[in-house]
């Protein structure tokens, strides 16, 4: 299969990267994608580095077994732990969030001053911080792990009391801290944007990284020469590792419309 | 290797269990115990029943290729979804928490109306429905899933506002169904007593399987002549597939005391 009749692959934990399908789906609408889940292995935020390696090396050989052309870590503990790793061993580009969601961060702050938060291995590995220094290297980051900001959106607690406690107790820190932009490190957290929003404070720039994201892929694609040709049939996919028909049903959360079609496979 | 000879093993999706590690240590301080926490799979209580089976038959492999007497799934999901089928195909005997659950509440109600809280899966699966009324064939059990309770706890937030509105929250409907008794149907829930005993009301008895647990693994050593001889030295082994260090940092949340000795293995 040459290059440019293949897909592009996204994978994640679970749906969180749904936000991410989303924009690449409606910047390229004429690209074929398919989406991994490993609903069989979530959450990755909670677990160690070399654990979330392993687990996104499967996900990519299963991407890789369809013939994508380009794969996209749709999760920010695994572009965290995974991509650096994949990108040396993949025959396709690798494209991770932290990189996109840093430069968003860069272009936004007038202070340098940015707040970073996400799951606890994303901001114990420091990526994000490397990654906006490498762009602004007189920035001042501060990272807060938000352990509870998941299972809240997974459950559908989006707004109202409890939420907003959880938000003030997480943030607590970072509204001391003078930040103007506040980076959702973790591809759930926009779900939770209208209760992180009023309590960090709404003269701070929420950044998450999906529309840039999805900026990078077709970059790289136009750079490699591996566009869809004009008119062609796009294929959208949904494999997941465990649950299709919850994965089916909370997935609405995040597409706001229905998935057809989400296909179990087991690795 | 001879029956009695081996240890007690134990496994659970994490660290849960080791409030039930602890009942059967204190119970039976002559017997080997290997708790096994499968910590790069978990939670098992959000994922669907195939999936945990498959996890607890890997579980109770690694700990046959340890030569067990006796095998205690200490998840009331594992339980749930898998004890039925491992009772049936492994040459020890298999212990799950939701029938020594099951008789705690029986002998602690006097009205038969029975709440059970437990994981989507543990709650979905109707396990202690049917475990309670193959008991006591007139109860009334009513069943309720709690997933924020299992981050909560993992989190340390067991007390203040943010856990007692959660419980609020979920044990609405509890409150109004005029149960006395109520099962914490998750071995994570009894760090959360001290919010869910006021929020459900004092009237209602909480019931715990470890206790229970602990007391059928006796009887069932004693019934077939498995227990260590008298004076026999107990060992005490702690193995987990992710993150050792985590595991010994938290798991002092659940033994009040110090964890020395966990080993990561992969499988």
């Amino acid at each position: 299969m040459t290059g440019h009749s293949g897909a592009i692959g996204i994978f994640d934990s679970g749906m969180g990267g749904l936000t991410v399908f989303a924009r690449i789906a409606e910047r390229l609408p004429e690209e074929s994608v398919i989406y991994l889940g490993d609903t069989a292995r979530v959450p990755y935020g909670t677990k160690s580095a070399e654990t979330v390696l392993r687990y996104a090396r499967a996900c990519a050989d299963v991407l890789l077994a369809r013939g994508i052309k380009l794969l996209v870590a749709a999760c920010n503990t695994a572009s965290a732990c995974a991509v650096p790793a994949l990108e040396q061993s993949l025959g396709v580009p690798v494209i991770g969030v932290i990189e996109p969601g840093a430069r968003a961060a860069v272009q936004r702050t007038r202070t340098g001053h940015i707040g970073v938060i996400g799951t606890m291995a994303t901001v114990s590995s420091g990526a994000y911080p490397a990654a906006i220094t490498a762009l602004m290297p007189d920035a001042q980051v501060v990272g807060q792990a938000c352990p509870l900001f998941v299972p809240l959106a997974e459950e559908g607690w989006t707004e109202g009391d409890v939420p907003t406690l959880v938000a003030r107790r997480y943030l607590e820190g970072l509204r001391g801290a003078g930040i103007d932009t506040l980076v959702l490190g973790c591809t759930h957290y926009p779900l939770l944007k209208s209760v992180i929003g009023p309590v960090i404070g709404q003269s701070v720039a929420l950044v998450d990284s999906a529309e840039e994201t999805a900026v990078t892929v077709e970059e790289v694609l136009t750079r490699l020469g591996l566009r869809a040709p004009a008119g062609s049939q796009a294929r959208r996919e949904f494999l997941v590792s465990d649950g299709p028909e919850n994965f089916a049903r909370v997935g609405k959360r995040f597409l706001g419309g229905d998935l057809d079609c989400v296909e179990w496979i087991d690795f």
